[in-house]
């Protein structure tokens, strides 16, 4: 144990991206977070960021702002994003939530492949997203299968997680939307556990939607508005089953007639929820500062680290390795199994000052965020880990329910 | 003008909530804002009520505050919000934006009226509104009719605005909702226009089905949450046509089967946005606080006191009155009509510190928020109206487009 203090001092010591916590609002040092893969830590740049939007932008501008800072927003936001799941800025739109906008995407692009009646998920996707496409396949005759069979010629629409929720894989959406592409149909991916975790290359793989959230790995606030990309040539295809005002051509002449803007504006619905988006651009910008390419080596690093730890001091107590080992097929949580996880989970955060958490039925997720998390806690919180199994803390939690994280 | 300044003087010096004035945050008094109709000013206790949010409840508490603050947020807000729409706490929910949930109600609503194939709604709607409705009927092959007409053995789905958005009409919403009901057609009721400054009564009026915005009257903040309301009795008839988890029954044991929520939850689609929502609690406390019959007693003094203003200083200058006077049809804001009406907008802006806002093609409106306009700005503005006429500083921006307000 010692030993592994030591290493991770070491490898803190040689991070090149060490300074980036300090981005972050951390008053309590003995509190382990490895939660961010659902909701990442307060960038201390938020907080001046929000007070000028509440106090001077809404309290002082008023109206005014609406030109003047919150229309450029979004704009702005929308390239930044781009860079980072490797799209270009007229391909992304910041709006609503993650639902919302799978909803949107997946109901507009089933009429862009008439005659095919499936669409194609996986057990491991989302269950949002399964529920979502679930009511629109009931609705518009189609067949919502979860396989892990590849696209078929009756496949409209392969709609899939990038990074799964519960075990932290990663999949190849290159080689995914390829096979998907042969088979004919469309694909629209869930970014929401790989954007800010790895490099997302949308335009290389030649994906056709995408949705994702900014709330974890973009550490931009409890339910940040969301946002979806289309590659280009497919928007003018598409039609917003949603058509509210923002989506329409020049909205501001309140004409009666419908008409979609052009190009992936169509995809806007109600007024943007401005106190909701403004926190991504912080967010954003320290992914870029930092760089994602070294934030994925570091998180590959702190993984493999974390599983080395798991090998050593957890797997004496019963723990499995739900999370890949295979580089190419992990992202930034390293899940661990065990038949007592919630219990153990609730120990830890009651009484370890250790925050993962738990997914049914029996996963504890471990979440690396490389802009904060340092080497040095996850030996601490292997070992206090090791110290809930050791001292049986965990009993006195074996009848409770879950908490919502 | 003296005469009238003093009268207004007079006014607020007798009027019982001139204190409410104090809870906003004014620091130019010079500047005078008659557009709380679009975006409500800055509650003061929003202020530090958004630090608490983003910097303890986010910054220190992370990830719990969903169990321990944000998801009884939602709940303590359906409550409040009730009272103000004559509702049950079990009627109401805040979530998404006033688009998105009209889309919902009405995709819903359809379907309890089989055979029935039209959607009524008329051309003083919100555009967003009829662009919604214009877009679902297409989808299911209803025909909206756009009419004065009332509901036909035709009709499913009456969706009117309460209050109309460019001449602030307010609508009989109890006898249009009896017609609708005689004629065997549900009730969509978007009170975007009348939340917070006339009194409604959704269950008095055995409304159906309502949606409405909280940026306006309840002074949220830009892009805040909307809100919709479903009678008790048709909840559990109706179907979200976007199933996200947080519609779900039982959402967080992440099961792929989707069974909604019982009661008007299964309406929730995705991560509510918690720094869109948080605001609404100020803006809903101060109007409970004030009282909304005594708000709608002062916005009915302050409407008739600019009605008086406009035909003594502004009608000579070619003004008419877009804004019914009876005070049974008007709301809190009041139209005034002028071939040159972006014009006057922006010179007013730009040159008279006074801030109303322009809807085509010719109405200037001047909204009263009982809650911090004082009858004192109400003359003062019409003398600087009447300035810009007199001295046609208007002129300059004859060929000028609208900016968004």
């Amino acid at each position: 144990m010692q030993a592994a203090r030591q290493r991770a001092k070491e490898l803190d010591a040689n991070d090149p991206l060490r300074h980036f916590r300090e981005e972050f609002q951390i008053t309590d040092p003995e509190l382990i977070y490895l939660d961010g893969n659902s909701l990442g830590r307060l960038p201390k740049r938020t907080i001046a960021l929000m007070r000028e939007v509440v106090e001077q932008q809404w309290g002082e501008d008023l109206i005014r702002s609406w030109s003047e800072s919150w229309l450029p927003l979004s704009t702005r936001l929308e390239a930044k994003l781009a860079k980072i799941i490797g799209a270009q800025e007229d391909e992304v739109l910041v709006c609503d939530s993650t639902s919302v906008n799978l909803y949107k995407l997946a109901l507009a692009a089933l009429p862009l492949r008439p005659g095919r009646n499936e669409i194609l998920t996986d057990e491991a996707n989302f269950p949002s997203d399964c529920y979502i496409l679930s009511g629109i396949a009931t609705k518009t005759g189609h067949r919502l299968v979860t396989a892990q069979s590849g696209a078929s010629e009756a496949t409209a629409l392969v709609s899939l997680s990038h990074v799964t929720f519960k075990s932290g894989e990663l999949y190849d959406m290159s080689a995914m939307t390829e096979q998907a592409h042969k088979a004919g149909a469309l694909t629209l991916w869930d970014l929401s556990h790989s954007v800010g975790a790895v490099p997302i290359h949308l335009n290389g793989a030649n994906a056709d939607l995408a949705v994702g959230c900014t709330y974890k790995y973009l550490n931009a606030g409890p339910g940040a508005s969301a946002f979806l990309y289309i590659r280009r040539d497919l928007q003018e295809q598409l039609q917003n089953p949603i058509q509210g005002w923002f989506g329409r051509d020049n909205a501001f002449d309140f004409g009666l007639d419908y008409k979609p803007r052009a190009g992936i504006s169509r995809f806007l619905t109600g007024s943007p929820n401005i106190l909701s988006m403004a926190p991504i651009e912080s967010g954003v910008d320290l992914i870029l500062e930092a760089g994602i390419d070294n934030l994925r080596a570091k998180s590959l690093q702190q993984t493999d680290f974390l599983i080395d730890l798991w090998e050593t001091q957890l797997a004496p107590y019963g723990f499995s390795l739900n999370t890949p080992r295979e580089h190419k097929k992990r992202a930034s949580h390293v899940s661990l199994g065990h038949p007592h996880a919630l219990a153990i989970d609730l120990a830890l955060i009651n009484e370890a000052k250790v925050i993962p958490d738990f997914r049914t039925p029996d996963n504890i997720r471990l979440g690396c965020t490389p802009l904060f998390t340092t080497f040095e806690e996850l030996a601490i919180a292997t070992e206090r880990i090791a110290q809930i199994m050791r001292t049986r803390a965990y009993e006195r939690y074996l009848n409770d329910a879950p908490t919502v994280t």
